[in-house]
This record gives C-alpha cells, structure tokens and sequence, in this order.
C-alpha cells in the first residue's frame, strides 16, 4: 500500500549534539515539495530561540515537552521521563495515530527504549535492529543490527535479514538486495553458534542470501544488507568511526606541522573533501529502528541541518512506501509458511 | 626465570604472502647481536632460491618439510599435514624441545589448529588467544582474542585479561598496564551475557582492570590491552584493516586525477608515509598466541623483512622473559586461591 499526501513526522527537537539548533534549521530547510508535516517536539522556548525570529512554516507546528533526555542518559531514564521528554512525546504522537513516523538525532538507546515502550512492536518480530547505511566503494550498505540487542539469536538474525532486504528494496528503491551475513570466514565450518544456526534460516528466508561475509564486502559494497549481532555490528561501527576519526585527525595534524605540508593539504583539498563526502554518505537519509510499529528514524547524533532534513525525507519515503507493513506482511507470510510446514502429517 | 643465550626460533619459511623470499630476507637481517637460532623449515629447494646465492649464516640451519599449507586452507586440511607441512615440522620441533619458539606469516586459523594440537595448551589454560598490537594515539594497545576462538566464555575473558597482562609488561616491558573489556557501553548494567558474566571475574583477576571500555578507547591508547570474545575482536580487527585500505585506496585514486592533485600528494607524501608507518606500527613484533606451552608469534600474512625480522626478535624475548612460564605460575596462583576459598568451611 503507498499511501499518498503528506506524511506526518515527529520530530525531536531536542536530540543530538546540536539540538535544538540544528534540528530546528534542519526542518527550515525542508519544502512544501517534500510533502512533510512535522511536529516539533520539545521545549518551547528553546525552539522559538533556534527560530531566531523567522517564522515557522506553516507545516511545522511546536508540540511542547518539558524535559529533555541527555545524550548520556540511560535507557532506564528515559522510561522514566517517558511522558514528559520530547523523545515520549514524540514517541505518544506516532502511537496515538496524530504523527506516522518520529526522527530524533539523540541518544540511541534512549530512543530505542522509549520506542519499544510507546511505540512497540510489529506481531511477529522477535526484537528490532538498528539499521545504519555504512559507506562502500560501491553503493551504501545496510547493516543490522547495529547495536539495538546486546543478545541476539539465530532466529532474530533471519528476522533482520527481510527487514533489511524490505526497507532497501523500497525505501533506497535497490531490487532484489543481496543479504550477506558477517562472519569470521566464508568457508563452511565458520562461525560463533549464533551464526551457525543462523545459516540455514537465512537460507530459508525470503531474501537475496548470498552466505557468510566478511567486513572487507561491506566496505567493498559486495552486499546491499549485512547482518550482524548488534554486539558486533555496533562494535564494528565504533571501530570504523574511531578509525576514521584517527587517520583524519593524523593528517589534519601532519598537513599543519611545515609550509610543504600545508600546501600539500590545500592542493588535496578538494581530495579530502570528497573522501568525507564518501564517508559521510551512509549518515544521509538516518539510521531507520526496523521491526517498530511505525516509522522511527535515528539521525547521527553530530547531525548538521542537512542530515536532519534528509532524516525526516527519509521518515515519509519509509512511511509513503509502507515498510511497516511490508514488514508484517512478511513476517505474517512466513509465520503462516511455518506453522503449515508444522502441521503437514508426519510420515 | 629469564632465560640465557641464544634462543632457537623455529621459523615456518613457506607461510605469508611473500614466502618464501621475506621469510629467508627476514632472517637474513638478524645479526649475532639478536642472539637467535633460526631453524628454517620448509622446502629445500625454495629456500635455496630464495637466498639467491647469499651464504647461509652459521646460526642458522634448514629443516626440510616437503607439504605447505596455504594462506586459505582450513584447519582440517592442516591438522592433516601436520606431519609433512613446513607449520607441523616447526611446531614439532617446539614440542621436543629443539626450539623453544615458532614463528609463522602464514595461515592463521592453520598455526592456532597445528600449535594447538602439536604444542599443546599451559594447564590450566581454557583456551589460546591471539593477540596482535593494534596502533593508537598513544602506545600500541594489545587487543585479545582476534580470532583464535567463534565462541567464548566468560572464564575464557579472565584469562586473556591476565595472560595479555603478563605479555605487555615483561616483552613489552609497559610495566602495570592497564586492562580494559571492550564493551558496547561503559554504563553499568551494558553488555551481553558473557561480558556481563566476565566484569566480576575480571575485577577479581590479577591484573588493573579499569573497567568497560570502547573502541575508541583502543585507538586513543586508553588501555595497554584490550579483552574482547574471538569473534568480535576478529571482526572488529578487519573492519578496521578494510576502512584503512578503503582510505588510502580513495586518497590514491584521487592524488592522481590531476596536476593539482599529483602535486599536493607529492608535497604531502612526507605526512602520509608517517600515517601509515603509524598504522603499521603494531605489525611490528607480530601477535603473539598466548595460551600455548611454548612461545608461537603469528607475523602479518603480508610481512615483508623487517616485520619478518622483528617477529622472530619478538619470539626470542617472549621466550628469554619467559611469558609461558609466567601464564602458567600465574593461572596456578589462580587455581589454588580459588580452590582454597572453596575448600573454606561455609558459615
């Protein structure tokens, strides 16, 4: 079902790094073009300050909240301020029907718990995934579960390579994603426990599997979906970052220490500049929290203005194309599949 | 006990990228002053070429094995040949006592399954742990397991804690390094099963834990070692290695595509080549196996010379500070404070 008109989104105007700034600025940047209506969640008067006196279009509308969840705070916290922080609030609009999708660009735990708790689940999926795009020498690539579960099981794995493969199919508009799973070796043998009873189901699921991966066909955009225990794909993605990080800070640092290096670096300008655009690329569009009942999308927490605007584009696309209920179709389809497999007379 | 004179290095000729020229230019580098005895096995006839007419020092001797096994065979196949490959007759060697250490550029899963069933583990070891020096802002960090193990148990944890402890601080000569879990948070309450399980085991270790840590922890050099299961710390291992190479491939493509470019990377060449003998810093030395009853050093599958060169330097001072001995008096003191508070009668 694509369901057609302008989408409703709740924003968070309190999340992030550069909240609310850079999220009141982001929505300013949105147009009557991209068929939004968002409600900005959060402290009024911090809101009107981010305004600096321009007037708010006439498709934004303020929803007050008093309190705010720090980007430090724990998911416990959150469910305690769940009524009253922007990130509840946000959350209640979408379960209350008056919102179809929320963004924030804040403390991710904090997001998934007030989600889970608000929002909740899709019947049939067993746990959502945190579902980032990573940057590729090829097209982005989805990875989930990114950090959502600290446990995972075989069966959950399988759950997360449909979702994936649906959001890619139909929000990124990529047909027939190949779905790897991340493993220690492609050989056969290979493989923790989970990933092992994970094989065979993966087989089994309606996606595109093409078998074991290695992080090497992430980067080199082999695959269009990995998935990952969110353990590890949420340790995989902070040693990406911190790697980053490290090798940017490394020659910021050399290309400053003499005039020959200066030069060098304001030579390469352009060079560097398109690297970080590569890099950047997967943080366009946000991170979606695939397996809620609705759409929920995380921005990166450093999100600037424009990351924040392509977040809420990406909230309407995922709600225009219905991956929510893509995702239970599926899921239903399979459960169905399954429970008829299980009543077929043993011979 | 530290032990006098030279120390006998078995070194696997035929295994790594470049073998079996880097091998035999490896060991032609060392000098008296290293003060080993290199026993290069392999096939004779490679070996012989690849010295190129150079006369083979007195210290060091060739063993003849006529089987190699290669960079992507699995366990199995190696397990089979341990009797005729280049890595069982090395291995043997340890085992009887001809050598009191084995380096290796070869097959890693192949060395772990080969060292495992030929050298055997410490007693009282649960599980060997490979444990390469990752580069940082600061010092080297020691990260462990990489690989050896795709399941791991909390106890396995505690061990590597006080076994890449010992490491650091008598080869490494970092005296009390600091040990830190890698974990998907530093909150209390963070973490999956295992890690859960290991936090208490750790703090009662013998050896600084300070607490949960992150990955980008390891890169700024907040810890000396890092504790992390098999699997992730594999895998976190390779997405590093491939977002490093997905950098310098971009940065390469783009410093050619123009003048200004080529000119500006020339200029910069200075800064870059810091960077990466950075990056590269900790391949020097190469990764030891902790765990084993004898000292095995795994050196990067792509070792040229001088990394060649400064694992077997590596082997030699493991063994001359006796690393193996320090493990096993250690887990020794463990098992008999455990087995005493025990044996203390329940009030």
């Amino acid at each position: 079902m694509q369901r057609e008109g302008p989408t409703v989104v709740a924003v968070d105007a309190m999340g992030g790094d550069h909240a609310p700034q850079a999220v009141v600025d982001g929505v300013l940047l949105l147009t009557a073009a991209d068929q939004v209506r968002v409600l900005l969640v959060g402290q009024e008067g911090a809101i009107h300050s981010a305004l600096r006196g321009r007037p708010l279009p006439t498709w934004v509308e303020v929803v007050p909240a008093p309190e705010v969840i720090g980007m430090d705070e724990a998911p416990s916290a959150a469910r305690r301020k769940k009524d009253s922080s922007s990130l509840g609030v946000a959350a209640r609009l979408v379960r209350e029907g008056r919102a179809q999708a929320m963004m924030s660009a804040g403390n991710t735990g904090a997001l998934m718990a007030v989600a889970l708790l608000v929002v909740g689940r899709i019947p049939g999926v067993l746990r959502p995934a945190i579902a980032p795009l990573w940057p590729s020498r090829a097209e982005p690539v989805l990875v989930l579960d990114c950090g959502a579960n600290a446990d995972t099981k075989a069966e959950y794995l399988a759950q997360f390579a449909v979702m994936g493969s649906l959001y890619l199919e139909h929000v990124l508009e990529r047909p027939q994603p190949r779905v790897g799973l991340l493993n220690i070796g492609t050989e056969q043998g290979k493989g923790n426990e989970r990933v092992l009873a994970a094989l065979p189901l993966l087989q089994a699921a309606p996606c595109r599997f093409v078998g074991s991966i290695e992080p090497a066909d992430v980067l080199a955009g082999r695959v269009d979906v990995a998935v990952v225990e969110g353990f590890v794909g949420n340790m995989m993605l902070k040693t990406g970052e911190a790697v980053v990080e490290l090798i940017f800070d490394s020659l910021r640092q050399g290309a400053s220490r003499d005039l020959r290096s200066r030069l060098g670096a304001w030579l390469l300008r352009p060079v560097f500049r398109e690297l970080k655009r590569n890099l950047d690329q997967g943080e366009h569009g946000g991170a979606p929290l695939l397996g809620l009942a609705g759409t929920v999308i995380k921005a990166h927490g450093s999100s600037q203005a424009s990351t924040v605007a392509s977040a809420v584009r990406a909230a309407r696309r995922a709600t225009q194309v219905d991956v929510v209920g893509r995702i239970a179709g599926s899921l239903a389809a399979i459960g169905q599949a399954s429970r008829e497999a299980t009543d077929e007379p043993k011979l």
